[in-house]
């Protein structure tokens, strides 16, 4: 990138870019979740009256500086996966048609330390089994579902 | 996936079907790679004389069950981060032509009971700079280039 900001800030820049794009809805399906940055932004969109859905798992979400409970606290609808392996997807998707995905998991430390990599990805052949995954995750990870006693 | 194998299985299947497939070239990049099938895998390529090249994480290279001393042994060469962040890309390409990318390490937890994603793309706009971030991270990860004080 010939940008002139320091490679990690131009990374989540982009991100944001992408991200306040969306104008209708935004599903996001990520391991970790702590950008104060990225938090902000999509408590911003769900604001805006955009329809934001969050998956995420349920031993990262608990951690300290995880934005989680903030994206609660704004109304936003989050689900988690409920034991056994890690819910361990890093994609979004916004209005249904721009799928970001990649190694990147959406915290300070991931953007501006780690080597990674941000795909995105606008043809629907690539979208759809990902649309696709979001809405089995969704409904496999609805809370009416929960067992408290395995 | 129709197939009759268990999720885990059929995914490495899946896997090892694209990797077995190369003929002259395997770029690999990885955070964590400990699953023995697929440490077979790669041996057996580069027995067959494939191109062999893997990048790893320092950190996570030495854990119990790494296969990168396996694959050194083997004769492949590997090269690995040296401080700060992780190198947490998750990819390989075969034969310069097919990526294969996704949140999924190497490992037989990942494989077996995570939520993962897995991406094969073939279409040269992907593909071509996640080759270039593999010959620039091949070259800055040089032994070369080591400092031991830092």
């Amino acid at each position: 990138c010939p940008c002139p900001l320091p490679h990690g800030d131009c990374a989540l820049s982009r991100l944001l870019r992408r991200l306040l794009a969306a104008r209708r809805s935004l599903e996001i399906c990520l391991f970790a979740f702590s950008s104060p940055q990225l938090g902000r932004a999509v408590r911003l969109l769900h604001g805006r009256g955009v329809r934001v859905r969050v998956v995420t798992d349920a031993q990262y979400m608990g951690l300290r500086g995880s934005q989680i409970g903030l994206l609660r606290q704004a109304g936003i609808q989050v689900r988690h996966d409920q034991e056994g392996g890690y819910m361990h997807h890093k994609f979004a998707v916004v209005d249904g048609r721009v799928l970001i995905t990649g190694s990147l998991n959406w915290t300070t430390q991931a953007i501006q330390n780690n080597r990674e990599n941000v795909l995105v990805v606008e043809d629907a052949e690539y979208v759809k089994p990902f649309l696709d995954e979001f809405e089995r995750i969704w409904e496999e990870y609805n809370p009416a579902n929960y067992r408290f006693f395995p």
